[in-house]
């Protein structure tokens, strides 16, 4: 029940990096749980990780291995292995010992990915008997197969390319990810998974994602939870034929803006994926202060029950919006500032309901499948956007039967 | 669709507090939607009120009427006038000079109070209509009437009321509640009227109120989300035959426990009449470094749609409380000294699985109907409680029609 067109796109390959499936039988029998995506020696390795203190055993290696030059990563789904204590840390281990043994690399250039239920033994015996089949596939073409193997109550395959032109050359970012459920990452993402033919060094490769990762990951939510498992990595294989980006550089705002777009792209798709989302709404927040209080109000809105449960019913009640402006805790907030739109009508002006404002005009925008609220505060020109979807019988139904 | 055993109790009358009740045809017209609490002269009155920063048009006229000795309170069902303006502050102060020519009263002595939608015009004609009716039939027995009277989602009235013995005199507590949605009080609560025979001077009063509602109202969650409207009342006529109540007393003691004791329980029924609860969770946070953080994990877990449609569905996935916990932002958490408890049955301990729990276990306390969440954080010794209830269908439904 996803939100608007989401046919997967044309995924450009990037030279240097190959991606391999296979079925290891965690959860799923019918389709591909395992990933293995392969970078050539000599790129680079950028990545985010959930902030949640309980982050998942493979998150914790991840972490890591990320200084050590990494060249693979390995993801299943069907198990978060979280919440494992030692036994998780070496579950997730043994996996990269086992991969490393299979590429002739070494454990520690192995980042490994989890996403699934909580609180289950990773089931280690699957998924290293499914490695050699995965690695016998690799192959730069396999992004179609790699956004299917790391879905879990995802409904479609997340996926986007681009290509942009740095001096004279192109140069191509491609990337997947997955989510529909536990979705308010923070400083981080559900996962998703970048590469590039670009050339970077990694400290500006890992500054250029954690400043997209930032205005688009961090700036979603389904439901307010965050995952244990978060993560988003970016590999950088160099291979394009374009000069290395330096810090500062014009080539490095082309390249910072087109990883924007991707990264905006990707998260979208999952709130789209919401799950039980039956509308894409986008939520303004403009004149504020500063970012931390425009994204607190558009979080609060975002966040409340009752917001969402309006527009699943397509009701126009916007005494919610602004019950949820209300008690986002801005200091010296003043009432008689504050307007509120929907879509292009007014609703609110200087704090309270429009003058000119009907229900008819309110109703004709909350039927629409994907709305923008557009908040503005009057207390300075800071401009913040966050993406929601509503909330849904269905929303209740997918977690409340998610383990049977 | 309550949780428990919410039959109305017994309630004994307040010598010094008649309530009169009459139908002005707000929303309902099958039940009365006014109520008046008239208090005799020489009484005092302490509230607290909604930390909303939208808080409605009547929470700001009886804010600045509290410091005026006042002896009525007006309260309307059905209609907020909560984002109204200007328009919505003459309604109110309207309000108060009808029932206070009705009563050869003074203005400035009515507090007025509504609850109901946000954002539609108060109907003062209807109300103002409905007044004398209302005023004709004051009666100290009427705290049932009056409970019912303030109801809006409410499927059942709520109230409570205690004798206490102060120096071989009957002090009595009686009080009124009304809230299903909209609820994460916040220094306040939904509506709630308490009325006492009990004499104290106005500043112990208040602070004595405050005190109770700290640890009651706000520690109640439905949706998170915290009302336009919040107020709670409590009147103290000084009729009692008791000796005033001094600062730091013995009777003080007494007295505060059972206005406690009345506070908790006008909360808990508020979250038994959840909207579409099917169960009460009792939240325990234990070994914490202090109340602020104790509160922020329960009340994390408290709002994590994912830990409440579990509950709903009977499924102990616990996992979901553990990533609660986690994402609750505590400094410096050490996972490795988390417990958690799902009624007796320990799920989590040092951080993870507990070694001797079965699936079968968890099963057999989420099957439950009222059920105890224990999580201890192995940082201190402070204890703090937050009820709230599982997220259903009936949610859903209930706030997808609100206003149809």
């Amino acid at each position: 029940m996803a939100v608007g067109q989401t046919a997967f796109p044309e995924m450009h390959p990037i030279k240097g990096v190959r991606l391999g499936t296979s079925n290891a039988g965690i959860k799923q029998t019918q389709r591909d749980d395992i990933l293995i995506l392969e970078m050539a020696e000599g790129g680079c390795c950028a990545a985010v990780f959930t902030q949640n203190a309980f982050c998942a055993a493979p998150v914790q290696v991840a972490k890591t291995h990320l200084s050590q030059e990494p060249r693979w990563l390995l993801v299943n789904s069907g198990n978060a292995n979280a919440g494992t204590g030692k036994q998780g840390l070496q579950d997730a281990l043994a996996c990269c010992f086992s991969l490393a043994n299979e590429v002739n690399g070494m454990a520690q250039q192995v980042l490994p990915f989890s996403t699934g239920v909580i609180g289950e033994p990773l089931p280690v015996t699957k998924l290293i008997t499914a490695l050699p089949s995965a690695v016998s596939n690799l192959d730069e073409r396999h992004w179609d197969k790699a956004a299917s193997a790391i879905m879990t109550t995802d409904t479609f395959a997340k996926g986007v390319s681009v290509v942009v032109n740095i001096d004279g050359h192109p140069v191509t970012i491609t990337g997947i990810s997955k989510g529909a459920g536990m979705i308010q990452p923070n400083m981080a993402t559900m996962l998703a998974f970048i590469a590039t033919d670009a050339r970077l060094d990694q400290a500006l490769l890992q500054q250029c994602l954690a400043a997209a990762a930032h205005r688009s990951f961090n700036c979603i939510t389904v439901d307010g939870d965050t995952s244990t498992n978060d993560a988003c990595v970016l590999l950088a294989s160099g291979c394009a034929a374009a000069p290395q980006i330096l810090p500062g550089s014009e080539h490095y705002s082309i390249f910072a803006a087109a990883l924007l777009k991707v990264c905006k792209r990707l998260a979208e798709l999952i709130v789209r994926d919401g799950e039980g989302a039956t509308k894409l709404i986008r939520i303004l927040v403009e004149q504020a202060k500063d970012s931390g209080e425009a994204l607190l109000v558009a979080k609060t809105i975002a966040h409340s029950p009752l917001v969402k449960t309006a527009f699943f019913a397509s009701d126009p009640n916007w005494g919610r919006i602004l019950a949820a402006v209300g008690r986002a805790g801005l200091e010296k907030l003043a009432l008689d500032k504050v307007d509120i739109y929907l879509g292009t009508v007014c609703i609110v002006e200087n704090g309270s309901r429009a003058a000119a404002y009907t229900e008819q005009d309110g109703q004709r925008v909350m039927k629409q499948e994907e709305i923008t609220v557009t908040v503005r505060l009057g207390r300075g020109e800071v401009r913040e956007e966050v993406l929601t979807c509503d909330f849904s019988y269905d929303y209740v139904r997918i977690n409340a039967e998610y383990r049977t």
